[in-house]
């Protein structure tokens, strides 16, 4: 037995193990958002979660790994590794580049899973599918690139961004945003005089437990995101993911039996994984007390900002924006204040933040970066909507939204009694989607 | 601290781990079986789980291990090692024969959690019992034998069975066959002129959730079967396990979307479940193109097949036929076409498939070892289930079965409203079961 | 790559993987708990669970750690490494204070979920929240102190509890106890004549769901316990938690059967966890077949306390005494009666017990540190209520226990229906909790 055979092994293993852990967020943003929708709902959202890991993964693998972390031409694209046909030489890692794949793609299904929930309850299914096909074959690929390949031009500047709070949650945020702007409110939302009405979740348990599913997910997002199980940063990773997303579920507790005299499930829900969506990108870099300081405040935050969205007439059924986008953005930028070489010196990376005598250079990197990001998430994500509903309109029939998309596409409730009976005939005739 | 004990060490917490995701699969079959069954058997399908578990561990460790990786006997079957009692020194791995062991008891308590899916909502709990101490005692450890044991005959044949498509799957699927045969249909499930009925799962997005959990322990399943953390295969297993599995459901989506005009829910979290059965048996040993292709057709032929039992008037709940039973045969005959050496090679075993100018031998084997297998598994589950009808009988009586088995046999609801008391005497009555 | 830091590599990501397995239990907590309450109060049961995690790994950060694992006073309490800061050089690990933080941060938070299952349904919401600080702060770190840091009184006198059948299971069980008998037992629990009823489980395959979790995280409860993935015992460990859950499980079909006419799923759910909870302490220490008789007395009686606590009219809605304290207790002696050296050689700890030539004396110390630690449980939680009761209520009023907590304490329903629709100044009005 060799020792670097065994090193390798040894990332290898780490990197699967946590690859799959990432995977079985799926099985949480399924239980998140099944639970926030209602009932009749809750199959198609699921559906989308689907569509995410099944196309997400093929379209990865054909288009999107290639044009995120081929060869760079101008630190804007990537050029290679298309169905990791080779050209991958320039990524220098002791595990294979097909396990790198694995671990990116577990990415990428994370980020179109953030904006199924955006347009949930309303969405059409092709459409959906289609979206899909563009975030995970180009829109995140090639801002990815931008920040993580080598030779991308934000990474170049000195952008942090360790396991994505930007790349992935300020991304997939701000693309949600632009799909609920886009397709617009459920009905029943707001009444007719703009009052928003409450949509209480169908089923608050389950949803409950997405969230735990997705912290337990979170580890292997952020301590994975190492890449080497000899990297002296992973138990720091691990601590601080752990103290931000306690101080987010804790900050929620406390500011909702403030604000509204009773802690508020689905805030506190929203909380926790706010805490997590904050410190994905300093996670290796600041201290655990900022740890702490940024899930709070994410927190908080998350619950004023879904409050400032309600009062504007936007609908986003889960809070997809409130949480990964603002809190993504609160994250990427709080590594301009809190980063500080010593703890990142183990990562071979890292610069001083603001409050550690970096001066304004790595905050203003930051906010560059996420700036041109979210943006990009935006403002492409609205194309595309655009031009896909010249081919299918992206908003189901009225009659679809009141039956639900569950029976009204999908043909079969979420929930079913005993004595229902579906005549064969009778379930497979024509329904739309 | 000596490389060799680091080296068994990382093997160690492999195995471990992986054999904890295996057996997380428990969860995923409950949710996936206690979500497609109706509301009034979720308990009792769920309680399967439990025995399968539970009585499957303390058999396997009594009896089933010993009869399959015991000192060989005519390359038909073990006969040492019973309760870990020695006799296993021509089994040499870096790991101790009790983890050794804790990897193999996960495999087996898949193996009848797949059987349980197909006798659910009408089989006696006694009976069940009795067949799963046949299965895991038995059944699965002599067939497992001659595929993996040293000396078994058809590994000896050259036979290539990496994760188990066959042993575990194709026996499991074909026993569930025999079962459902055996037992014979649900009330209702087929009108009096024989047209089948759509029983509609009760719980679509607890079915969805088990699949994100059976797809997370997959990776435990395929790649801990490496048995070594520096088995250089790992990461191509887990990319090749991905990728057939995102195949097999974008399959089933764009399939049944052609074919019933929608997305069909059941059918897709299926299909995925379906990709990830047919790639168990190849995934160290095909090309990532191979996995998507054999993911693709697992996931439609599971779609046809579903629809010819019902025409056939078989009654499989929740398609543990379709699901296991075919697609690991066409997993385990797809190794004889798309095996290559190259990739092989790392795990020291291996060989060339059909299209690989392996000409038809390797084909050749792999058919007659899954015949084998298969008939194996039908044949001696018919069987017992023959002698344990002698015993008690194996279907339910025709109340039990119409009021639930929860009530009728476990004496409590699956879901219970608030106003729900039940006195303790009443509660604890004479209930059959 | 040099070889000790392979070795530091190995051993972080085996407790940061493990300690993630631990915190995933929190999600196991939350469905079992949610699905043997009633449903008016299944949200706010996960709402105790967030404040277990949030509130739990806040404090024991600030204070518990510290207590606990700091310098050592007298053999009674820590002194140093409050948030980490330092003073903990005589903690002797490969890996780093934080990532060990985070492995004891884990056992914390398992520790007061253990006590939210026993006031389910009726505690005011936030003295339950002050009781999270005084346990993981106070209650729980000085206990273990006494059996787990260097110095700790009953570690010196030799108490051998591995992984914390007394320090976990018997400290949080017997606080449960104390706690349900503190705020005493739900309307309609029991009858006018003082008989008891069945308050059925709102959702039992969410409790059984719960239950697989809870297994999986406790192959990283027990295995992690190493805190070395070179540590010989790993496989070994994981094998007797395996054989003892699954003894468990079977004894309490069988029993059920012979006792009830029926296997009863909720006990066949807490037998299980019995099994589990009983090897926690022995796991390292005892032999596969001393496992299974543990797990299956476990199983048993849990079955016969908890009829023992109806009929004395104690109500505990989810088992947490019958299975931690009682588990944990019987777990806690087994050691003294099965231990045996051979095996333990490989933790470089472990001694004889009564039944391998070792006397009374473990058994003696097993049953003494037993005491003391369930004694200390029992009292000071039983003084921190009366106290937190001058404070707020710790008992819910009539009016918000009949309508349900989730809708009286956090005005929001678990489960609502298509057509429910809440005004937002309707759902934000003042509501107490």
């Amino acid at each position: 037995m060799d020792i670097n055979q065994l090193s390798q092994g040894l990332d290898t293993i780490w990197v699967v193990l946590t690859a799959a852990m990432i995977l079985l967020m799926e099985g949480g943003f399924a239980l998140l958002e099944a639970g926030f929708v209602r009932q009749k709902n809750a199959v198609s959202i699921i559906m989308k979660v689907f569509v995410d890991i099944a196309f997400g993964a093929l379209v990865f693998y054909l288009i999107g790994f290639g044009l995120m972390y081929g060869k760079d031409a101008g630190g804007l694209i990537g050029t290679s590794g298309f169905m990791l046909g080779g050209g991958l030489g320039h990524i220098e890692l002791s595990i294979t580049h097909e396990t790198y794949w694995l671990f990116q793609c577990a990415f990428v299904i994370a980020v179109i899973s953030i904006v199924s929930g955006a347009v949930a309850e309303r969405i059409n299914f092709r459409a959906y599918i289609l979206y899909t096909i563009a975030m995970t074959g180009l829109i995140y690929p090639i801002a990815g690139h931008w920040i993580w390949s080598t030779g991308g031009w934000l990474g170049k500047l000195g952008m942090i961004d360790f396991a994505g709070s930007a790349a992935i949650h300020g991304l997939g945020g701000f693309a949600a945003l632009a799909a609920a702007l886009f397709i617009g409110p459920r009905i029943g939302k707001f009444s007719a005089d703009g009052r928003p009405n409450i949509v209480p979740p169908s089923n608050l348990p389950l949803a409950s437990v997405g969230a735990f599913v997705l912290w337990f997910g979170w580890f292997g997002f952020n301590s994975g995101s190492t890449l080497s199980a000899t990297n002296g940063s992973i138990g720091h990773i691990a601590v601080t993911t752990m103290l931000s997303a306690a101080a987010g579920g804790a900050a929620c507790i406390l500011f909702t039996m403030f604000r509204y005299h009773k802690a508020d499930p689905p805030m506190v829900i929203n909380g926790s994984l706010a805490g997590l969506v904050g410190i994905t990108a300093g996670c290796a870099f600041v201290s655990d007390v900022a740890a702490i300081l940024i899930g709070a405040v994410c927190g908080i935050v998350m619950v004023l900002v879904t409050e400032l969205l309600e009062a504007r007439g936007v609908d986003d059924p889960v809070g997809a924006f409130a949480v990964h986008g603002v809190s993504g953005s609160l994250g990427t930028l709080a590594v301009g204040l809190f980063a500080t070489k010593e703890l990142a010196s183990e990562t071979g990376q890292g610069y001083y933040g603001l409050f550690y005598g970096g001066g304004w250079q790595l905050l203003g990197v930051q906010a560059l970066g996420l700036a041109v990001v979210c943006v990009w998430g935006f403002a492409v994500t609205w194309l595309f909507l655009k031009g896909i509903n010249r081919i299918v309109k992206v908003r189901v029939s009225r009659d679809e939204e009141l039956v639900g998309l569950d029976v009204g596409i999908h043909g079969v409730p979420a929930y079913s009694q005993e004595h229902d009976f579906i005549e064969v005939h009778e379930f497979r005739k024509d329904v739309k989607g």
